[in-house]
């Protein structure tokens, strides 16, 4: 059974997935795939997925998307969740869900490349799987994100996102909403508001702009080239975007994939949504977003154990190379 | 000029290093070290290098270990500590000293494969250097950390360390620091020996051990085959390491990174120093220790963006592999 133990000195939450159980050689590099190997996601071998939770379908009968239990689930979804003392440490059973969504029947369109319809129906799938798990009372969290490229732990080829529901706060989550809390008490405004209105009015980290959405480079960007989308109006919720919002987050995001395919060659990226947690409500201080982080460089290790970024190109500089990118079209 | 900046939600400072100016093009992957390349560590390449701030010399007239300021450093060891206002965010110049500490004149031989006392050597530069900084009252915290293997972000292949030099507490140390104080305010215990109590009690989770050192597998381990190295006495800075200490940590640091290489065949790796920040003083609450991180997994920015890990090998199994690992002999 996979399990969540806590750090005992800095609360940190992790997955124990004991069930995939990685032996040493398990690590070793994979062959680089063939081009013909078999997939999953494609149509034709919907049979060898887990039953499907949701579809999007095509008058012929075929679909656009679906949403399929992962096959290997890092936690599993039946049962109550139990939280045990061991020793001085805790730990918790592996409750939760994890589930893939296929962004399109087309293997070789790399999510930035596919219809403003298609990625607006996308961030309709990931707003209905949201409601959804929202109802079960056992979670705190849905984690929406999305692994393109094999760097950046991407396991298949074929466009595909993750969620994960988690009856707990990623960390990352929780700092930002304990910071967002602090702002708020002391100046009754959201910070990520406060944010929104510094850049536009400074202009150089703003990447692009439309009737819903801004994409900045953030000030203290911790990697090359990141950014982050976010609502312009206060919102705390991903739960609470409607039609519009998803068609003008569908444009935005489009736009700025392309910009980053053009400016650094189709590079590995990870995009994950950070929102307020599940059960608690609106609220004034906190501000869902969708944070991109394309993966370029390769100090993992040492960031992860320090937690001090080193970022070789300082924000405004990826935001004027993103700016000048040349795209097919504004979407 | 480099600059640190503060990400404002979550106080988060990161070097934004502008000197490195690394446009889109220079993320492309470099190609493949050839074996006859210049190596600027090697004997014979000093003048090569920035002049040398330490060597350990040998009787013939070469060197067995030098220190030298990094050629290309991230931050910039001149000038006063500068705290500025940048409308609603924060930032300071980029002061700090940033060292390449040169393990050994031999280019292909690991610091695993060192003699005990070339290791405890290296282990004394550390300490002398730390000392040396923290003279430098514009200091808060001396980061020392070693990358080996290209995939651990180390872009150079001749075995040495580093140390980073800064007016700031790195964000994970921070936290440890935190959590820590919590834990003694409510127990009056440091919460380290209390997970070495428990540790050695039980016994599942402990790699190796000698008179003065522990590695350990940490119950919530973050990733496979993650380990920490503690001293067992309670000792809250690697300032008041001792001579016998050292040499007891180079054997168990040699014995640990050859069990390694045995188990997962010369994995890239980091590690890292954790300890209480220069000014402080001791304290009875923090214990300083050395956070070893082999890199075999992709999920980088995924766990980057949300603070949220996914171990694939429990603590227990990698403990065992390591366990039963055989090197030529016990150090």
């Amino acid at each position: 059974m996979p399990e969540f133990r806590q750090d005992p000195v800095t609360s940190r939450w992790v997955i124990i997935a004991s069930e995939r159980g990685r032996r040493p050689t398990d690590f070793e590099t994979p062959p680089p795939r063939s081009e013909n190997a078999f997939c999953p996601l494609c149509p034709g071998n919907e049979h060898t997925t887990p039953p499907e939770i949701l579809r999007v379908k095509t008058d012929d009968g075929g679909w656009d998307l679906r949403v399929i239990p992962n096959k290997f689930p890092v936690l599993g979804v039946e049962g109550d969740l139990d939280r045990m003392g061991d020793g001085m440490y805790d730990r918790m059973n592996g409750l939760g869900a994890h589930e893939v969504i296929i962004e399109s029947p087309e293997h070789n369109t790399p999510l930035g490349y596919l219809s403003v319809e298609r990625i607006s129906r996308l961030i309709q799938a990931y707003h209905e799987r949201y409601v959804d798990l929202k109802r079960d009372f056992r979670f705190r969290y849905v984690l929406i994100f999305k692994n393109q490229g094999e760097a950046a732990g991407a396991s298949l080829e074929h466009p595909h996102s993750q969620l994960i529901a988690l009856p707990v706060v990623p960390k990352r989550v929780h700092e930002e909403l304990v910071g967002a809390r602090r702002h708020f008490e002391y100046k009754e405004r959201c910070i990520f508001c406060d944010i929104l209105r510094q850049e536009m009015k400074e202009g150089t980290r703003v990447v692009l702009e439309n009737e819903e959405f801004v994409v900045v480079s953030p000030y203290a960007a911790r990697f090359p080239f990141e950014t982050w989308i976010l609502p312009k109006k206060h919102q705390s919720s991903f739960e609470t975007l409607d039609a519009a919002q998803s068609h003008a987050l569908a444009r935005i995001l489009k736009n700025l994939l392309q910009r980053l395919d053009r400016v650094l060659g189709n590079p590995p990226f990870n995009y994950m949504l950070h929102t307020t947690p599940l059960q608690e409500g609106p609220n004034e201080y906190y501000h869902w977003h969708m944070e991109v982080i394309p993966k370029l460089t390769k100090v993992a290790g040492f960031e992860w154990g320090s937690g001090f970024y080193i970022n070789p190109t300082p924000p405004e500089e990826a935001t004027r190379f993103l700016r000048e990118a040349r795209v097919d079209r504004e979407f």
